[in-house]
C-alpha cells in the first residue's frame, strides 16, 4: 500500500506496549483518545490487542504495516498485533507477557531503524519478568543501544520535564559503587553526548550544561569528599577548554530550584537519584526518558509498569503523552538538520 | 526591669546574627520590617549593631536583656549588642566576624536554656571562618547540642518547608562513607527522635514517617545494593513492631512528588542530598532547619551566608521569617504540652 504524505511529514511513531499486564495498554489508549486536544502526531501501538481491550472500550484498528497507521489514526488506535500466548490479566505479569513486551520492543527498534517509524516510544516493562525470559540487559535502553550498534556508554539516559532536564552519569548501580565508578573520562563522555543530544533532539544550538558535585555542599573544598577536586572539576575544566558551555561542580542541593534551573539546559548528575529525585519531585506526571546518542529517536514515559494499579482505569497518560510529543519534536529537529538516516524520507513525498 | 506579660505569652525569641559579613544582618532586619504583616512574635537579634546599620536604615534599639525586646519590638529592631573588633564589610568575612558570630550563638543558647528566650533562631555562619578561630564542630547544630548536654547523635536536623519535612540519617560526611555509616541502630535512633520531634514541635499526635531506600529503585530486591535488605528494612520492621507509624524503604525517586508527600509527615532520608535536594527543589526560599531532640527550640533558615550577595539588599528574608514562625509554633506546642523547662514561665505571669 502506498500512502501519500505531504513534504516534511513524519512517518508515524511506534509505541511498544511494554508489559501487557502493566499500565502500558491503558496509557497508550488514553493518549490516543486525547490525540486531537493534545495535538499528537500519528502513532501506533505494537503489542497484544487483547491487553488493550481488557482496559479500554474504544476503537482499535489492527494494522500490518506502520503506514496503515496513518490511515486509521483519526478513527481508531492502530495496533500492530503481536499474538501472545496465555491469558492477559491486568496486574498479573507473566512470562508470556514479558516475551510479548520484548518482541514489541524488538519490532519497534527495527521499524525506527528502517525509518518506517519516525521514532520509538517505549511503554514500561517489568524487569523481573524480563529477566525470567532470558533478558540480560540492565534495561530497555541498553537493549536498544545494542540493537542500534551503539556502545552502552554512548547511549545516555536523559530525563526531561517541562522545567528540568537531567542526565545521570552513573545509573543503575548500587550507591556504594558510584564514587569508584566515576571518572574524568566517563563524565567527559556523558557531557559530550548530552551537548550533542540537546542540539539534535531539542534544537538548542548552544547548550548549557551544569555539572553536580557528588558530596554534600560539593565536598566543601575537600572536607566532605575529594571527588569534586580529583574527578569532577578536572573533567569540567577540560570540557570548557574544548569550548563547551559547562559549569560546576555545583552544590547538588542548590542547583534544582527555579532560579538555578534557568542557568542551564541540562544538569549532569553523578548518580541515579541525584537526577531522578528532583526530576520526579517536580515533574512526576509528565517526566520523559529520552535516550541520547542513538541513531533513532527514542523516548519513554518516566514511570514503571505500576502493576498495582493496572486495569483500574486510574493511570495517568500524562507522561506517555509527553513522551510522544517529545519524540515528535526530536524527529522534527533531526529532520530539519537532516542529521539522521530518515531525513531523505521525511523530506520526500511518500514511502511504501 | 520587670515586664508584665499576659498568661501564655511566650518570651521573645533570640536570633543570633550569624556571620556579620553574610546576609544574616539583612534578613533579620527585613524580617523585623514585615513583623506585623507576617504576624511574627517579638524577637531580638544578638550581634554587632554596626553590621545591620551597614545594610539597613531602619530603627534599631540596643537592649541589655531579652525582656527589653518586648518593649521595643513594636518600634525598632531590638539588638543585644556584641562589640566586634575591626571593620564590618558585607561580603568580606573576617576572623573578628567569626568570633562575633560564635559569641552570639553562645549567648543565644544560654538565653534559650534559661528560658529568657522562648527559642533560638540562628542566622548562617561561615564554617571556613569559624574553623579559623578554633571552632571544631561540624556545624552550629552539633555545637548547640553539646551546650545543651545532648549527644550529637540525638540532636537531629530536620529540614521543613510548607509541603515537605525531611530528616537525613547521615549528614555532613562524604557520599562514599554513607553506606558504611548506616546501621539499624542509627536509623532507629533518628526515627525515634523524628517521631518525638513531630509531636513536640509540630503538634502531630500520631506522626507518620516514610523511610527512603539508599539505592536506585530501593535496590530492586538486592540487585542494585543490599542496604535496604540488610539494614533499612529490619530497622523499619522493628520500629513498626514497637508501634511507630513508619513505612519503607521506599524507592527514593518515587517519594517526593505531591501525592506521595501526602502519605507522611516526615521523610527519613539516608544521606544529606537525598533529603536536601527535594527540599530545596520544592522550597528553596522558605525552607527551615529545625533541630529535633534538644531541650530548647532551635530553628534556622535553610541557606548559607551568601557572602556573594551580602550588602546588596537582594537577599530574601523568606526563610528567616519561616524560621521565626516555626520556632514560635514549636514553642507554643511545647508550652501547651508543658514538656519543657520553660512551661512554668510561659504559663505564669511575669519574669524579670
Amino acid at each position: 500500500m502506498t500512502i501519500e504524505r505531504s513534504p516534511h511529514d513524519l512517518a508515524p511513531f511506534a509505541v511498544s506496549m511494554g508489559d501487557p499486564a502493566g499500565v502500558g495498554p491503558e496509557i497508550v489508549a488514553k493518549a490516543w483518545a486525547v490525540r486531537e486536544a493534545q495535538g499528537l502526531p500519528p502513532f501506533f501501538v505494537i503489542g497484544e490487542r487483547r491487553a488493550i481491550e481488557q482496559v479500554w472500550d474504544g476503537p482499535i484498528a489492527t494494522i500490518s504495516t506502520p503506514d496503515e497507521a496513518v490511515l486509521h489514526f483519526g478513527s481508531a488506535l492502530p495496533c500492530l498485533q503481536l499474538d501472545m500466548g496465555g491469558e492477559v490479566t491486568p496486574g498479573e505479569p507473566s512470562a508470556d507477557g514479558a516475551q510479548c513486551a520484548l518482541h514489541a520492543l524488538e519490532i519497534g527498534i527495527g521499524l525506527a531503524k528502517s525509518c518506517a517509524a519516525a521514532g520509538l516510544v517505549t511503554a514500561p516493562v517489568g524487569k523481573t519478568q524480563l529477566y525470567s525470559v532470558g533478558f540480560t540487559h540492565p534495561g530497555q535502553t541498553e537493549f536498544i543501544a545494542e540493537r542500534c550498534g551503539i556502545a552502552r556508554n554512548n547511549a545516555v539516559m536523559m530525563l526531561a520535564g517541562p522545567t528540568l532536564r537531567v542526565v545521570p552519569v552513573t545509573v543503575h548501580i548500587p550507591l556504594k559503587d558510584v564514587p569508584t565508578t566515576l571518572s574524568i573520562e566517563l563524565i567527559r563522555a556523558r557531557a559530550k553526548v548530552t551537548a550533542k543530544g540537546l542540539r539534535r533532539n531539542f534544537g538548542i544550538e548552544h547548550p548549557r550544561i551544569a555539572v553536580a558535585g557528588l558530596n554534600p555542599h560539593g565536598g566543601e573544598s575537600g572536607n566532605l569528599g575529594r571527588e569534586e577536586i580529583d574527578i569532577i572539576a578536572p573533567a569540567v575544566r577540560s570540557l570548557r577548554d574544548e569550548g563547551l558551555d559547562i559549569t560546576g561542580p555545583h552544590s547538588p542541593d542548590a542547583m534544582f530550584h527555579g532560579p538555578a534551573r534557568e542557568n542551564y539546559d541540562a544538569a549532569l548528575c553523578m548518580y541515579h537519584d541525584q537526577a531522578l529525585i528532583p526530576l520526579k519531585a517536580l515533574h512526576f506526571d509528565d517526566g520523559v526518558n529520552m535516550t541520547l546518542g542513538l541513531p533513532i529517536v527514542r523516548t519513554s514515559p518516566d514511570h514503571g509498569t505500576a502493576f498495582g494499579i493496572a486495569g483500574q482505569n486510574i493511570a495517568s497518560p500524562g507522561a506517555m503523552i509527553a513522551a510522544i510529543r517529545m519524540a515528535e519534536k526530536a524527529a522534527r529537529y533531526r529532520a530539519l538538520m537532516e542529521t539522521d538516516g530518515c531525513s531523505d524520507i521525511r523530506t520526500g513525498t511518500g514511502v511504501e
